[in-house]
């Protein structure tokens, strides 16, 4: 073993932001200056996204300009949706269609290649790509995007082709501010390594995709859902905690390898579920996921007492993004057009002052064999 | 600052592999254990393939089933080929077509993702994406692949719809040998994180080609082509270095950030190059080339004494790449045809012994701003 391996990278730090602090040990998170709970529920996604670029918020005409760009970038090119279409028609996983649709956002964009641009571009198109891959999924056409809706809005548009209600958009906007950036995850560091290369910000977020897309890091919302399905069907989360233990599986939505107290992510969530279930039929699926998160963390800490399992992000978000009406199957391309805010944010604030990324390996191999032609082998 | 921060991550080993070992003060290169003039001059491509994935060369009839395996995977879905002429006829850089394409690979993959099908999915499909933009830059239809072609010869049989002599396919897999795989350079280190997310290999080389196309990485032997035609017009190559230099511009195809002397790879490619180029019509091309490194070489050393800018990799690419017959603008996509191998070995290689790759970020923004309503702004 080489003595200074360091495989993970874990503890290096390899860049300096403004866009999000993540505290792991008090559970606090900022993202552009702000506490999590102070913009998440009070921005839009637009004016979030303004601010990770500019560093301050939007006033009024800059953020209807700004709206207005995003808007009318949008549409995704008829060939790149034929890929996506084909993805969903295959049964390929939603991110494989995600990885094919982005990739090919330049084949709209007017003009030559620019970062600003790009990223706009990019945010702009995820949902669309997101949502046709949803309409194919269900044997439907794409629903065109509509420029005079907001991100969020349009984005539940497409879904289903309803415009959805200020409620359904509140609860996915808040869901999008909370989860835009986290620091140097996996897909934002490799959306600035490929950036670092002088490389196009539509690169470095079909990369990002790609690293979102692995299980290690996009994480399990899907899951989540179908295990609080189970618990609100039985009426007796503690018998299916101890259940899921007992074969030998992880409890979805508790733990994070950074946060060792409850994820702040957790708590801003669960008041934007609570707000927007509140008074609705589906009140008791809410009240059913409180009552399953209680149980599971007092069943997790007799279990494994010597760890914290706290809450984390993906059960709330399964619990809210279920509730405005984003299908599990859509969960990880949910948390892409999300996260595309924080790469796309990152990405022009590595090539403010860039440096590129390069590590290196160590060689283990054999250093001097000779060439043998294959009919002596 | 922050003390410690590592931007380029210059110096830290995050890896340990066998597939390639840089010693840049010796310049020398090791390829799956071969010093690369032990090996780039004698294997085909998919001789080299086999031994990056497994450690050793294949027998007869493993390099048959390879070979047929390979071949089989080549031909790209029909919408993902329509994405690349799409973005040819745009006029968009040829690694966006790239990208574009290469995404979309598992639309053709016959049964479930699995790294190494994914692998030789990736390889066998890129050098029909490369072909596909060249044809449609040049107004024509894509030329299907062959079967019964061996990689390389396949590749430039799509480019022009014409078998390739003996004599041009070598030269182009002494080329691809030389550059498959070449430590941890940005793209391979891109492919890395992503699949260290436990992400697809498909994902993982979509990601790496977008690193690749960095002006920073993919490098330019496009360039110095086109400064060695101009060489070859004049006859006089000192005058011509000294106007580049006189411009304050670089001069294309010397120095490079890891060797201090001369790139091994340009002596292996340059033998190949002279070996293509002997006896043929423009064997003056080749002597105006070699003249031309020798003259600049002395004047670079006369102009930055405090430099040693020997020739790169970069220099007799241009030279190879044009003598059997690759246009200009697919030299990086023909690097990244070469490349591919070591991009998915090192993908086979992370996945055998796992760990996630996440650096940290230091945070130095703002933590304290509140919310201010868009009318209050």
């Amino acid at each position: 073993m080489t003595d200074d391996l360091q495989r993970g990278l874990e503890g290096v730090t390899v860049a300096e932001t403004r866009l999000s602090r993540v505290d792991g040990e008090n559970g606090e998170l900022v993202i552009g200056g702000f506490p999590l709970a102070e913009l998440a529920p009070n921005a839009t996604y637009e004016e979030t996204l303004f601010l990770l670029y500019e560093d301050r918020l939007p006033t009024e005409s800059e953020l209807a300009d700004f709206r207005a760009d995003l808007a009318g970038k949008r549409a995704v090119h008829p060939d790149a949706i034929d890929t996506v279409v084909d993805a969903a028609q295959r049964d390929l996983p939603a991110m494989d269609a995600v990885r094919m649709g982005i990739a090919a956002a330049p084949l709209t964009r007017e003009g030559d290649e620019d970062p600003e641009t790009d990223a706009r571009l990019s945010v702009a198109q995820l949902p669309t790509v997101a949502a046709a891959y949803w309409r194919a999924r269900k044997g439907e056409e794409p629903v065109e995007p509509r420029e005079d809706l907001r991100h969020a809005a349009n984005y539940l548009y497409m879904l289903d082709g309803e415009e959805p209600s200020e409620e359904r958009v509140r609860g996915l906007e808040t869901y999008l501010n909370s989860v835009v950036d986290h620091g140097l995850n996996a897909s934002t560091f490799t959306a600035r390594t490929i950036v670092s290369t002088e490389s196009d910000v539509v690169s470095a977020v079909t990369g990002a995709v790609g690293a979102l897309k692995g299980p290690l890091h996009g994480g399990a919302p899907g899951p989540v859902l179908t295990m609080l399905e189970d618990a609100a069907a039985r009426d007796d989360p503690a018998s299916l905690v101890h259940e899921i233990l007992d074969a030998g599986d992880r409890v979805m939505g508790f733990g994070h390898r950074v946060y060792q107290v409850r994820d702040p992510r957790a708590a801003v969530l669960q008041d934007a579920a609570e707000t927007f279930y509140e008074g609705r039929d589906q009140r008791a699926f809410f009240d059913a996921a409180r009552e399953f998160e209680d149980t599971a963390v007092d069943v997790l800490a007799e279990h494994r007492p010597d760890l914290r399992l706290e809450t984390n992000v993906e059960f709330y978000t399964a619990v809210l993004l279920n509730g405005v009406g984003v299908p599990k199957e859509l969960f990880t391309p949910t948390f892409a057009v999300a996260r595309a805010g924080g790469w796309t944010a990152h990405c022009l604030e590595q090539l403010e002052d860039n440096r590129l990324i390069r590590p290196r390996a160590s060689y283990v191999g054999d250093t001097d064999r000779e060439w043998t032609p294959v009919d002596e082998r």
